[in-house]
């Protein structure tokens, strides 16, 4: 199941959570709600809002229940061929997945060839650090390049959804702790990033890190450790590599993570890029106005955003 | 005006917002609507729960507004001397003041002496780093001890609280931009801080990090620049010094992040620690299980917090 934060085109209701399906769109709060009626489950259909939030961070928060909910719907819909509540894929747009995690994790130097031509050390333990949600932005949306920097890079990322509660999690069970997984474009200022020892600045530009557009839950992707990883610039292939090469895996990350940090439903995890950033080529091929970065990660689709600059 | 978070103990309800006044901590919800009953405006008495919200994070994502009703609320209590929905000090239990901000931002190496002690190098530009809100714990918590640290330790630090959505402010402008003013002691695992070139993971442990023990508006602290800093381990004084020994101020700060990073109401700054740490000392002294830390600053008070294992 792929699951969407949408809105309907220039409407200006808040986004609301849907499953994309068929090169549709179907609003989940109100196919749950559909499939509740017709099943004479009244008091449930009573309690949709509760039981499938139509806001996407609510749906989040509900953790492995709103997730299950949306797969009957999901499956409900297919089976019954429900057209109702089902939007054109062109006539929505999709916005970033979660829209406000309570935490954004990047994995720093976690693929061995980006440790070697950013000239770091290969980590004896993860590096974390933090996006806030003022830099993310959808899959429809342009990535905003500030004035205060000249060196804006691309880097393609799986990323991880959490969908329950962790805490000290093992690595054995952590994919019963996953959502699903998208793409995100951790957009680095480099300049910033290297001016000071820590990296936060450079990472958390406004408007700056495209996450989507879709978030595809377990039951498609059952093994995040063996994923193809690409990225393109106007077309030319910048970054090839697979999750296979990731220094530290996903339910290593989880357990890592969670033994320090509670992880809440709906957090995000980054999980680090391979090699072929353009800070590292010689000479430097940094991101422009105009330029498009497309980014592909198997099993998951395309995530592709432009560049602008900032408002 | 003190504002805090708020619960009456042994009560289940969440925390509400309140105003600490004469011992005792006047509901602002309740309040604000007795002064609408008895000024006759029942129409904005109506309106109470979304005028004067009392959930904190709610209040706070009201800005100006919201600070500016409970002004008139806490000097029309004073000046009526309204004693309903008032709490003495002891029926309640505060919390962080701002449970769920948007972002916490801290600022590293930002005294002098500090960045000598820690053998660090004198910053030209501000070092940011994040917490996450999972490390947030209020004025009556205990400072939780990860069975992953040896090394957990001390900072006392200026906490800014912002009140207006500032994007690209001036420094000459932005203090309008503050709420006010709280005490954070930014707990810090130096082994895990500096395991690696990161240091969010001993930053941002699960309920590490004290803040509170309320927001001192900016009526009562004109100048965020004067301001006496200490901390005391088990009564024993470690650090003493002035926020005027910030290398960036607090004003230059507000500048420069809102540059990069949009900040929103509720969001907190931790503007950095002065010498003394524990970490610095010969030999160190790091915090043991039931150590108390306590910390004063002019202006604001007291935080004081007991050191216990991790749950």
């Amino acid at each position: 199941m792929k699951l969407v934060s949408y809105q309907v085109k220039n409407s200006l209701s808040p986004n609301r959570m849907g499953a994309a399906f068929n090169n549709k769109v179907v609003d989940l709060n109100q196919a749950y709600y559909q499939m509740l009626v017709e099943q004479k489950e009244e008091d449930m259909a009573m309690a949709v809002d509760s039981l499938m939030p139509a806001d996407p961070d609510q749906f989040y928060a509900l953790g492995k229940l709103g997730l299950s909910r949306a797969e009957e719907t999901y499956h409900y819909m297919k089976e019954n061929a429900i057209s109702e509540y089902a939007y054109e894929r062109d006539e929505v747009v999709l916005g970033t997945p979660v829209p406000t995690p309570s935490k954004i994790i990047c994995i720093g130097t976690n693929y061995k060839d980006h440790v070697l031509e950013m000239k770091s050390e290969i980590p004896k333990f993860p590096v974390l650090f933090a996006k806030f949600n003022n830099a993310l932005i959808g899959p429809e949306d342009a990535i905003e390049k500030a004035p205060a920097t000249d060196k804006l890079d691309y880097e393609v990322e799986l990323a991880v959804v959490i969908g329950k509660r962790a805490s000290h999690a093992k690595k054995e069970d952590a994919l019963d702790y996953i959502a699903g997984y998208t793409i995100g474009n951790d957009i680095s200022a480099r300049d910033l990033q290297k001016r000071t020892p820590q990296w936060l600045q450079g990472k958390s530009l406004d408007r700056s890190t495209p996450v989507g557009p879709w978030i595809v839950t377990t039951d498609e992707i059952q093994d995040p450790s063996a994923l193809t990883v690409k990225s393109f610039v106007n077309g030319e292939k910048r970054q090839e590599s697979n999750t296979e090469h990731l220094i530290f895996d996903v339910p290593y990350l989880i357990e890592f993570i969670s033994e320090l940090i509670t992880l809440e439903p709906g957090d995000v995890i980054l999980t680090g890029t391979p090699h072929g950033v353009g800070f590292a080529m010689d000479p430097p091929q940094l991101l422009q106005e105009g330029d498009t970065v497309t980014l592909e990660i198997e099993g998951i689709g395309t995530l592709e955003n432009k560049v602008v600059r900032k408002k």
